[in-house]
């Protein structure tokens, strides 16, 4: 039937757009496969599947990339994007348009060596760490540094190369909005930290001490998971040596780890992980297989989990709401008070030196640290065997604390040995950007505090749903920020809430 | 160097190996890939997780299927067939030539059309045998047997297309022979089980009755599965609802399931999917990707899970051995004695319909019942409306009873629902199988008893090993009996091993 209205190029479009949603499909079907393997290599698989596994993630890994940078799908995104195409469809070809130009620019042989010398440079690292021993590690992280500084050459011969690596996990935040970003909480936390310090107030430290049998660390697990919502007919929850999440809409799992002395530890990291398997599920299940069912990058990614580990789960009514729940598992927690317990999960350390055991503001300085040792380390501005004298002045620096080991130094995160440069800063934007959309949800929804003590988690759950999860890869996530919060990217909402719960606990004036 | 040698023909040969036999690995790390995300479906996915694992498997399968089908296989299946091999390099391009030659003879189209038929006749099938309703399932499976004739006549229209859909699961062993064996177990049965029936011993019944722990059960599973030898290292036990095995050399797994009233059913259920795992196990590692590091086909590998299940496990040494253990884990058994429980797991029950409850001897008439029923349907002799009762007539002619439903009767299966006709005759070729290669494993080694009494397996598995596993698809079916066996398949052996070990157990002289 004609109609005067205008029309996309009629069939000849809609056909392109079907081969081509089908080898997105396709693509994305490997690449969810090869993540149930990972999640199956650190659950459940025996210790000697190791060689096998490689074999087949690597098969997979190389299937998926040839599905991508094949000639067909470069000529499908030229079609396509001379076409007139939905919004949706216009993302979807915006965010595989990306990933094509990325892994077409770079040459085969060097994907392969740096996977190579990254597979090479993990047990390297470990001894090293293990030994204290940072020349071990040492030579392999220089090859690292340069080739990933081909790397970045190749991919875009004009651009700052640790700008580049910043963008292959943080594609649409540019590296000034990050370095605008975590110049400021260096700036400003380091003042905070200090009055912390200062202060006369010392929070209750021995609220969690004790021994806490991991089953019934388990049980509590569940217990918070059931608290929060998560959906067990699309979970599953288990334990691994480090806690992550992964998955689909359809099935997002959670790990979790449990130290018979660390009762916190356990009930903080469930929570985290919920938090990113929680985004995970609210992604729209008709999405599935395209950019549209999939999550936005590291940071919008890492703000769920911060979002429900600090603004959730280290609230004080998080803490008068649940506490109940944990005497019932450990009944050694009778005499600790709601207000003892929210205390003991929001202590700053600030002669920590380990970036996982920080707590949410001295973390910040950790990244900080990490940041601008490997924007130098790229630049060439540093030299790899100068990073430990660098990072342990920069430790005294900015935290006070010098690590007298590299091993608590420079060899503590694994990190590098995956070469992977421009990773760290998404931890602290997660974090700032879960402070801004708490704020633009309690702007919405009111005050939540109430919500939280009672364990009633839908509103909260429910405007995080409808403003981030369900749009997927819709928008870019500059775009997805401002349709959520009314604003752009913004340390605002971060630093405000952190002054005002710091400053009320350690009464600073 | 130039050489008198005969020689390949050079680097052109070794070039196109190497391409080949890259090609196979690719073929076969997808494959393995889809194993472990078929395991997970069965043991650890979430209820919901169904959607998305089905995209997941289904994109996994074509990309198998187009790999093998490519042009570039066919050409350098060619170029390698002109081409001087050693015997390992023909074994695989011989394996991969039959898959090749099945898998580009039959059309796309029609693959997808049973695909999506047995996709669709399952619910239908389990609706069906729920409700006791043979007409819901009837339509379905008529189609079913339609769609496999015309996939058996793309395959070879030359011959006959039961034996062609036989051959999909046992390629090697000819559909005579097949039937040479099931027409003599059949006639040698029938006599044997009437004579059974006329003893008047009448074996102890419950010596394993009452209740059992599901968590004691799964302890004794791993103490079975530990004297057994089972590599811990390279697999793990789970339960799942229809037990099976999976997996590669590095790591191969056993799934098995508790009834709390029947504690010898999960014990032998564990011994079985033990047998088929730790054939997986005794894969060369070095063959890992290629047919040389695969399994034969399903007769040989039930063989291997019939020989531990029946001729270890339901033997009097064994029990004589693993009582002791048994009733560490269940003192209620204390007053058993290992005669009682030998006796209890080799009860012959004339009045079972259920082919999964069968003891030793009556299984094989369940599985002749199948073979004429299905070997008509396929031949167009029976008509799918007639299956109900001429199921029945053959069960009360073979078995003296007559089914009253459906449910137990014709429906009882799932087989059939999944398209797969020609499947159920290898479950009788493994126990006759299996009785053939013990008796030349004890022909070499003396008898076994006392290894079995004393949890000794090193010297059977040691053989199995060397004759049967380390092989993997060097040699075509008959080829590896006759090196391990010295003779032809033949159920000569399995004949005398049922007559002596009834005739024992029930007084028959």
């Amino acid at each position: 039937m004609a109609t005067d209205q205008a029309e996309p190029e009629g069939d000849g479009t809609e056909d392109a757009y079907e081969r081509f949603e089908e080898r997105v499909q396709r693509i994305s079907n490997v690449s969810n496969a090869a993540g149930v393997l990972r999640w199956d290599q650190e659950v459940v698989m025996p210790e000697a599947g190791t060689p096998a596994r490689a074999q087949q993630l690597s098969t997979l890994s190389s299937i998926g990339h040839e599905l991508l940078t094949a000639d067909e799908t470069g000529d499908l995104l030229e079609e396509l994007e001379d076409s007139e195409l939905s919004g949706e469809q216009e993302a979807v070809v915006r965010e595989i348009r990306r990933q094509y130009d990325r892994e077409t620019s770079v040459p085969g042989e060097l994907v392969e060596e740096i996977s190579e010398t990254t597979a090479n440079a993990h047990p390297k690292w470990k001894k090293a760490k293990e030994e204290d021993d940072f020349e071990e590690f040492a030579p392999v992280l220089e090859k690292l540094v340069e080739l990933k500084r081909e790397y970045a050459e190749h991919v875009d011969p004009d651009a700052d190369p640790y700008a580049v690596l910043f963008s292959e996990y943080e594609p649409y935040l540019d590296l000034e909005t990050a370095e605008r970003v975590l110049e400021r909480l260096r700036d400003e936390l380091v003042p905070l930290i200090d009055a912390i310090d200062d202060s006369d107030v010392d929070l209750a430290t021995d609220a969690f001490s004790g021994e806490f049998d991991d089953d019934d660390q388990e049980a509590l697990a569940r217990d918070v998971l059931d608290s929060l919502g998560y959906d067990w007919d699309r979970g599953r929850l288990d334990t691994a040596p480090h806690p992550f999440s992964s998955g689909t809409q359809f099935d997002a799992r959670v790990t979790t780890r449990f130290d018979e002395e660390d009762l916190l530890g356990s009930i903080t990291s469930t929570i985290h992980e919920f938090g990113h398997a929680n985004y995970t599920l609210g992604l729209p299940d008709d999405g599935y297989g395209t950019p549209l069912g999939e999550s936005r990058d590291l940071s919008v990614h890492e703000s769920q989990s911060r979002l429900w580990e600090n603004h959730v789960g280290r609230s004080r009514p998080f803490w008068e709401g649940f506490l109940p729940t944990a005497r019932e598992r450990f009944p050694g927690l009778a005499e600790v008070t709601p207000e003892e317990a929210y205390e003991a999960a929001n202590q700053v350390y600030d002669d920590n030196l380990i970036r996982v055991e920080a707590d949410e503001l001295t973390y910040h300085l950790h990244i900080v640290i990490r940041f601008e040792i490997e924007r130098e380390l790229i630049s060439g501005d540093l030299a790899v065997e100068d990073v430990p004298e660098v990072w342990n002045d920069k430790y005294e620096e900015y935290l006070g604390v010098r690590p007298e080991t590299d091993a608590e130094g420079c060899l503590q995160d694994i990190h590098w040995s995956h070469g992977s440069f421009g990773y760290f800063p998404t931890y602290s934007l997660g974090s700032v950007l879960a402070a801004q959309l708490y704020a633009a949800a309690e702007d919405e929804l009111g005050d939540l505090s109430e919500d939280i003590r009672d364990g009633e988690f839908d509103e909260l759950n429910g405007w995080l749903r409808e403003n981030v999860h369900q749009h997927g890869c819709r928008y870019t996530t500059p775009e997805l920020i401002e349709r959520a919060t009314g604003e752009s990217f913004t340390a605002d909402y971060f630093l405000e809430y952190v002054d005002e719960k710091y400053g009320d606990l350690y009464d600073l004036s």
